[in-house]
């Protein structure tokens, strides 16, 4: 299975998780044994040389999970407020719908550590944006971010500054 | 490095995320890469032949995601209520602390289909319980359960029935 056609498994379902949002769904990618492998090897190949995955929940952690396996890296879980237990970091930000906080965990990025950070979609950046804040903040070197997919009238590769964007498909 | 080393950086923090509960921290096992390379690996072999594999969120995905490209197979990924466009299925259940649903995405799990669950834990074994449940609701022949960490005298695998429990480390 070439790239193009695990990418045609992802699902559009209109007005989720608000009217006139349309939800990607990668549920049946992931499901796809050879779609789930391409991906995650595309993936592995676009970050490049790093030390270590950042992975953005929750579906973030899939893909990174699976990617830091394939390349012999560790990966660092970027939460939600109120998940771990020691915190490193913590930032505000605003989503395509709402707004949330993330946290990073304490002593998870090692100071000068080339990170790149994975997640399934990338909309408005916001996200991304803060994820890449966090890990500065612990002194981690952001190298890249690698998403499945970039729904580019978003604008969210605006807010990414000067890090390289890898996107596997954009729309 | 050994399975022993590796399970050996799990970390414990008393009082979260309630007091009294001591929580068991993976991120340094998550971020190290041959940890992470020898616990994916063990947890591989432990489920054994399977169609597919089931993670549940959040910790689950990470292990569960990893684990799936290496023994190239699907993952799907049994969610909290409200993160699913569309729902296949869907449990009530009690927590270690609190109470809790969750739901299985429609379509993801073909009948038949041999599942091996994956988690981080196995607390009270209500999360695993569950997903059993919504898998076995779905058609699927939930062939095994793997965690990482089973602890014991919460009593957790009383509540799988008879399906085979794997566990890296019991404490």
């Amino acid at each position: 299975m070439n790239l193009d056609e695990a990418l045609e498994l992802i699902a559009e379902l209109p007005d989720f998780p608000e009217p006139g949002v349309v939800f990607r769904d990668l549920t049946p990618l992931f499901g796809d044994p050879k779609a789930f492998a391409t991906v995650v090897d595309a993936l592995a190949e676009a970050v490049g040389d790093v030390d270590q995955l950042a992975a953005v929940e929750a579906r973030g952690f899939v893909l990174a999970a699976a990617v830091a396996y394939a390349k012999g890296v560790g990966v660092t879980l970027v939460r939600k407020a109120g998940k771990l237990p020691s915190v490193g970091g913590s930032i505000d930000y605003a989503l395509e719908y709402g707004t949330a906080t993330l946290e990073l965990p304490a002593d998870a990025v090692r100071p000068g550590a080339r990170v790149a950070i994975i997640d399934d979609i990338l909309a408005t950046g916001g996200t991304v944006a803060a994820t890449q804040s966090l890990l500065a903040g612990a002194g981690a070197e952001v190298r890249s971010v690698a998403v499945v997919l970039e729904l580019a009238s978003l604008g969210g590769r605006e807010r990414l500054g000067d890090v390289p964007l890898h996107v596997l498909k954009s729309v």
